[in-house]
C-alpha cells in the first residue's frame, strides 16, 4: 500500500494503474484514506479502469467521494451515477450536501433518476431506504434454459443473482428459485415445477430491524421487498443486512450509555459535536441526582450522629447501580435478539427477584463481617447487610422491568439503561439505607 | 402455526404431513419450540420428509436434539447425520453429553467422522471451528462447460456455490470464480481465463472476530480458509458470519455491564446460574467500593462541619461514573469496529479531554448557580463547580484510556467498561472532592 503512495507521489502512472489492476475494490477504497491531498485522490481514481470506477466509489466515505465529484467532469459524473447499483447511489446522495446532489442528479439517466428519489422517499431504517432495485425477475412459464439466458443478459446489472423470483404479469411474487435449484434441474424444465411458492418477504416500510430478524431466522442471502399493493419493487441482501446488525448495534450500545447515537466514527466527530451528544443526558443526570441529595437532607441528623454511615454510600449506590444495569442489559439484549417477549414480564420479574435473592445473600453475608470486624459493631453490619438485600431486589426489578416496560409504551427499550435506572435506583437505595439505619440504630 | 399443533393433538397425520410440506424450515424448526411433550416432538419429527429433516434438525435448539436422537433408531441418526452440512453437524456435538456423542459419531460414516473430529480440534471461536468443508473446487484447466457439469454434481452437498474455488494438484487456492462469472462466460473459455486471481483468505486459526471484519471490509458471501501449509481446508458463509457478530456484540455488552459471558437465552438459564455470573464483579465491586469508603473516613471532621457536603456525594459519583462509562464505550466501539488503532492513542486522549472541557464547562456552570440558590453561599458552589471539572475530565481520560490500555495489555477492551472504571472514578472524584472542599471552605 505504501507502494502505491510512493508511485504516487513519484507519478508513475503507468506501473501504478497496473498495480491498481491486481487489488481487490475494498483495499483500493483503502488507499484512498492515506492520501493527504485533494490533487492527489482525484489523480489516484481518474487511474481506475471504467469498471471498477464505480465500485470502488461505492466504498469511499462521503468526503472523498465529495472531493471526486467536485473535479470530475459532467460526463464523467453521469458515467459513475449509471454504473452504481441503486442503493450504493441513494446512500451517496444522502450523504452529500444540496448544491452535489443537484449536479449529480442532473448527470443521472431519467430512469435511474426516478428511481433514487423513489428510494429517498422511504423512511430511514425502513426495509425500503436499504433495498436495492436491481434483481432478476422471470415468468414461470419459461424454461429452465430461457431463465439461464435471462439471467446471463442481466446478471451484470443485479446487485445477486444467488436469488431469482419469479412475478405474475402485475409483478406479484409467485416463487423463487435459487441459481442451486436451477444448476441442478434439467435444462427443459418449466421453472413452474421447480420454483418455491412459499415465499418469505418483507414490505418497503418494515423496519431494518425487523429484516435482519428475518435473515436471522431464515439464514437468507436475499429478501424481496414488496410495496402496498404487492408489487415487488426490491431486494435486500445479506451483506446490507451485516451494516444494518452492526449499525443497531452501536445504536443500542450508545443509547444505554445515556449518549445520543449517531452514525459517524469517533475520531471523525469534532469535539463539540461530541459534547453536544453528551450533555443532555449528564444534565439530567447531575439534576436528578441533586434530588436524591435534597432527600439525603432529611437524614443529616443521622449521619452526624454516625458520621460512619457517610462512608458506606458509595458502596450502596454503587452495587444498586450495577445491578440494575446488569439486569437491565440481560433484559434489552433478550428483547432485541427475540428471546424474552411482552408475554414474558412476570416470567423475567420472577426470576430477577430469584437472582437477586442469591446475589444478595451472598453481598449481605460478606459484607457483614467486614464491617463488623472493622467498626466492631455487629449492629451497624446488620444495617448494611438488610440494605444490601434492600437495594439488590429493588435494583434488579427496576433494571429488569423498565426496558419492558418501555417496550410496552413503543419505545426504545435501550434508552431505560444507564440514565433513568441508576436514577432511581441511587434515590430508592439512599433512602432505604437511611430508614434501615435510623430504625434499627434507633437514630 | 396453532393449527399445526391441533392437527398433531388430533393425529391428523395424513394433513400434518401436507402442511409441513408447504413451511419454510426455520419456521418448522420454530413450532417445536411450542411442543409440550417429547412423545410430540419426535413425532413431529419423525413425520419430516427426508429431504429436509437433517435441515430442520439443524435448526433446532441442542435440547430438542437431544430428544429427538435418543429416540431414533441407529440406522435414523446415521441419515441425519450424513445429510447435516458439516458445521451444523459439529455445532451438534459440541453442546451433546458424552453418552449421545458416542453413539452420534459411532453411527457417522468415517469420512464424516474424521472431518468433525478434525474441526473439533480447532480452537473455539477460530475461523476452523466455525468453517464448512463443503465446498466446490475445480482446476483451472477445465473448460465453463466442464465447470457447471462439476457444480451441478456437487451442488446438493455444498453449502454455497456461490464461490468456486480453483486449487492445484497441491489443495492450494490459485483463483476463485463467482457463479456470475460463470454464468455470463462463454461456455468453453477456460477456467483460468475468468479467474480471479487476487484471493483474500483466512487460516483456520484466525479468530472469528478478525473473519467477520473480513466479511464486513470486503462484503463477501464466502471466505476460503487455508490450513498451516496453505492448502484450502474449508469456507465460511456469510450467514455464519452473521452469527458470530451477533454472539460477539452480546459478549462485549455483558462484559461493559460486568457479567460473565454466557451464549444461553436469558429465560433457558437458571436463576442460579444467573446469579454466578453476575456475583463476581459485584463482589469485586463492593469491596472495592469499601476502599473508597475507608478513604472518606479521612474526611469525616469536613463532613460533621458541613452535612451539606454529603448531599453532593451521588451527583458527583453519578455524573464521573456516567462520563466514565461514555467515554469507554465510545472508545470501545471505536476499537471493535476498527475505527481506533492503537497508534491513536493521544488523538483520543487529546479529544477526549476537550470534550470533557466542554461538557464539564456547562455542568459547573448550572450545578453553581442550582447550589448557590438553593443554599444561598456562592464558596458552596464554587466548590461543586470545581469539583465537577476536576471529576469529568479525570473520568474521561480513565474511561477513554483504559479501553486502549487494555488492548496494548492483549485484553479484551470491553471488560474495562463498568467495573474498573468506576470504582476509580468513584474513589477519585470522592478524594478530589473533599480536598477542593477542604481547601475552599477551609475546614
Amino acid at each position: 500500500m505504501e507502494n502505491i503512495i510512493t508511485q504516487l507521489e513519484n507519478k508513475n502512472f503507468q506501473e501504478l494503474k497496473q498495480m491498481l489492476e491486481t487489488l481487490n475494490i475494498a483495499d483500493i477504497a483503502q488507499i484512498f484514506e492515506q492520501l493527504e491531498t485533494p490533487q492527489q485522490i482525484v489523480v489516484l481514481f481518474k487511474l481506475l479502469s471504467k469498471d471498477v470506477a464505480a465500485d470502488v466509489f461505492s466504498f469511499l466515505d462521503p468526503e472523498f467521494q465529495e472531493t471526486i465529484i467536485n473535479a470530475l467532469k459532467d460526463k464523467e459524473v453521469a458515467a459513475i451515477m449509471n454504473d452504481l447499483y441503486i442503493d450504493d447511489a441513494v446512500d451517496f446522495v444522502q450523504e452529500m450536501p444540496a448544491n452535489v446532489v443537484k449536479r449529480v442528479l442532473k448527470n443521472t439517466n431519467q430512469e435511474n433518476r426516478d428511481l433514487i428519489n423513489k428510494l429517498l422517499t422511504y423512511p430511514e431504517n425502513s426495509a425500503g431506504s436499504i433495498m436495492t432495485t436491481e434483481f432478476i425477475d422471470i415468468k414461470q412459464e419459461i424454461s429452465v434454459d430461457q431463465a439461464f439466458k435471462k439471467i446471463k443478459q442481466k446478471a451484470a446489472d443485479s446487485e445477486t443473482i444467488d436469488t431469482i423470483f419469479v412475478t405474475d404479469s402485475k409483478r406479484k411474487i409467485q416463487g423463487v428459485v435459487s441459481i442451486r435449484d436451477l444448476i441442478m434441474a434439467d435444462r427443459d424444465e418449466k421453472i413452474s415445477e421447480i420454483m418455491n411458492t412459499n415465499v418469505i418477504f418483507a414490505c418497503t416500510h418494515t423496519d431494518q430491524e425487523e429484516v435482519s430478524r428475518l435473515f436471522d431466522k431464515y439464514d437468507f442471502q436475499t429478501l424481496p421487498i414488496i410495496d402496498n399493493e404487492e408489487r415487488l419493487v426490491g431486494i435486500v441482501t445479506v451483506d446490507d443486512v451485516l451494516d444494518v446488525v452492526t449499525q443497531e448495534f452501536t445504536e443500542d450500545l450508545e443509547k444505554m450509555a445515556a449518549i445520543s447515537p449517531t452514525e459517524d466514527p469517533y475520531l471523525k466527530t469534532s469535539a463539540i459535536t461530541h459534547a453536544k451528544k453528551r450533555i443532555f443526558w449528564l444534565l439530567f443526570l447531575t439534576i436528578s441526582a441533586s434530588i436524591t441529595g435534597a432527600i439525603m437532607s432529611f437524614f443529616e441528623a443521622a449521619f452526624v450522629a454516625i458520621p460512619a454511615l457517610v462512608t458506606f454510600i458509595p458502596m450502596l449506590m454503587g452495587t444498586g447501580g450495577n445491578c440494575g444495569s446488569q439486569s437491565a442489559t440481560l433484559v434489552i439484549r433478550g428483547l432485541a435478539l427475540g428471546e424474552i417477549s411482552m408475554k414474558d414480564y412476570f416470567r423475567v420479574a420472577f426470576k430477577e427477584f430469584k437472582v437477586s435473592l442469591l446475589v444478595s445473600s451472598v453481598l449481605c453475608v460478606v459484607n457483614f463481617f467486614i464491617v463488623w470486624l472493622r467498626y466492631g459493631d455487629p449492629l451497624l453490619g446488620l444495617v448494611i447487610a438488610l440494605s444490601l438485600i434492600i437495594v439488590v431486589i429493588i435494583s434488579e426489578f427496576i433494571g429488569g422491568g423498565l426496558p419492558i416496560l418501555a417496550k410496552k409504551c413503543k419505545l426504545d427499550p435501550a434508552i431505560m439503561a444507564a440514565p433513568i435506572i441508576s436514577t432511581l435506583v441511587d434515590c430508592i437505595a439512599i433512602v432505604s439505607y437511611f430508614l434501615i439505619a435510623s430504625s434499627i440504630l434507633g437514630l
